[in-house]
């Protein structure tokens, strides 16, 4: 059974469609978009190309389908120039759709190419991992990186609707699984202490009947949290309260050369050095934060550096980070499980304890 | 004396500010902005840098600046790569504020840029020509070209703020001062009877002291229509009729490979063809289509091709144009001088007398 959540934008509101096998709901909402005369294009990965060739085949048929190399380094303009191009080598117009199928990069890169073709043409999402369908089912936030750094170029632009079907995660790799559950760990730490409960109590697997309504839990509370915030500009919380781990976790991936672990490997890390900030601060107790580190590990994530960084690197890179404001860290603190908040003005000593819990000297 | 217009578009509003130089209005924002903590950057190209270093140098002082290579050929996406790494370069952030000092391919290029980085920061314009006086002061539109055409690439994003000097025109090519004009002369034919009889009693001239007010009143026209339909989304009228003889222009354009003809020559052409369509669906009278090429010719434009172009390969270009609806053309026509409409289902061989009328064969 299909169950939806309405994201709350105005105009550019939009469904989520959740359930183990969401396909005929796709297909339905292309035969709408024929039915108005709107034709449709498809960008994915070879990856998923080759493990959901026929699940591909039965929504889009035959289908104009862009397929870009898989990962990260996919994610640039000149990949954006070819999506571009092969649009208008299609002769697609601003009533046409784009369908984007696939993890993160595909997401993020044919969200950009929707945003920027004829000034913005719709799009609709269709996430295959569990990285992508709890984190870029809601935001709108597309893009691309560039060489000085990643996600530095792109648009906000919603998509019409987005079709998670979690029997996509069956054909996952593991530890991309797990790197999907740091997220839906973190979600729970940030705003959902009954979530984080369920979670500790029993982690997530891939195949688990619970994927649905707990992928759907984690969209809506960050859908709650964009609508009141959807351009990242309140002052206060807002959706800086997304980045609990990003800041530490940003710093590992920069100072490995975004080689060594997965964006959600670091963010797992992360969320046990955010625990020992908010600690070291007197905000958790020691027993909370190790509730942290317990419930990461019991994904099958890692709670510590697989091997040794220099300290003074790390709070190098956090100065750097993006959510810098006018050169001040700023750092997403718990204040219980279940609950964070932004704090600007951090002592770098209890940071450096943060980075020193996980490994770092 | 500067004059304002505001363009009312809800928290995307912005002011327009005329003169005969602005310059201390720009360095009042620049300071205001300055102590807001916000930096400044610059783009602009080789031939402003060259002509009009004093002022910018006066306007901007040691601002991080990008020079490009002036002429359409630099609209590209690796160009636009090239200016995000230059701010990422000098590690801007999301409050800080990017000028575009030129013509329209600098607000483009620029106005794209700002629209990207970061998923948006701030950007002002100071247009360096008459056709971006008139034309890219107000709409929003930002882009690039693309290898299958132009302007196929880009987004809607408001400026903070324009300033327009019309003194900058006093070094403008006499060339390029008529192809502004021409952009004049279709926003009286469309919607200012009064102001279009004044160019017929008196054509514009570089330093005519009426220049500051007639920019405004174009902008004023424009701003109106772009006020109802800010994302050109209108069934009827709307941004559409801003468009009035650029269906034969863009044709024009292409079928010479945009080599022949500057884009506001292409439009004056255009206009003289837009004008006999009229006559020929009987909207005007012969007199009125004169008035038309009167006016075009009085300000230096042509009013013919300058060599014959094959009517065939102009009426497959007319079928390929960006407004082109579902195969369906759609022309922009007068009513009488001063009014315009927009007409779907037009039989082509009225299109053809137009066609012919400006020497096609």
């Amino acid at each position: 059974m299909a169950d939806v959540l309405t994201v709350k934008l105005g105009d550019r509101g939009y469904p989520i469609v959740f359930g183990e096998d969401v396909g005929r709901e796709v297909q339905a909402r292309i035969a709408q978009l024929g039915r108005a005369g709107k034709r449709i294009a498809v960008i994915t990965d070879e990856h998923v190309a080759a493990k959901q060739g026929a699940a591909l085949k039965a929504m889009f048929g035959d289908a104009p389908t862009w397929t870009a190399v898989p990962g990260e380094q996919t994610k640039t303009l000149a990949e954006l120039g070819r999506i571009l191009e092969f649009l208008a080598g299609e002769a697609f117009g601003r009533s046409d759709a784009l369908f984007a199928v696939g993890g993160g990069v595909i997401g993020d890169l044919g969200g950009f190419a929707a945003a920027s073709y004829l000034r913005g043409i719709d799009y609709y999402q269709i996430p295959t991992t569990l990285l992508a369908m709890v984190d870029s089912s809601v935001g709108g936030k597309t893009g691309v990186n560039l060489a000085a750094g990643k996600n530095l170029a792109g648009a906000f632009h919603q998509p019409r609707g987005v079709f998670v079907s979690t029997s996509l995660l069956k054909t996952l790799p593991a530890r991309e699984f797990a790197a999907g559950a740091a997220e839906v760990i973190k979600t729970g730490l940030l705003g959902d202490a009954a979530l984080f409960a369920q979670l500790e109590a029993d982690p997530l697997k891939p195949g688990d009947p619970r994927l649905p309504e707990i992928i759907k839990r984690c969209c809506a509370i960050k859908a709650g949290i964009v609508e009141s915030d959807e351009r990242e500009l309140a002052k206060e919380g807002g959706r800086a309260l997304l980045n609990l781990g990003h800041t530490f976790g940003h710093a590992i991936e920069q100072a490995t050369g975004y080689s060594a672990y997965l964006h959600g490997e670091a963010v797992a890390i992360g969320l046990v050095a955010a625990a020992r900030l908010s600690l070291e601060l007197d905000l958790i107790s020691a027993d909370d934060a190790a509730r942290v580190a317990a419930a990461v590990k019991a994904h099958g994530l890692p709670v510590k550096l697989k091997a040794k960084l220099p300290l003074p690197q790390l709070m190098e890179a956090t100065a750097r980070d993006k959510k810098v404001r006018a050169g001040q860290r700023r750092f997403v603190v718990l204040q219980a499980v279940g609950a964070a908040a932004v704090r600007a003005e951090v002592d770098p000593a209890r940071v450096e304890a943060g980075f020193r819990a996980i490994g770092a000297a």
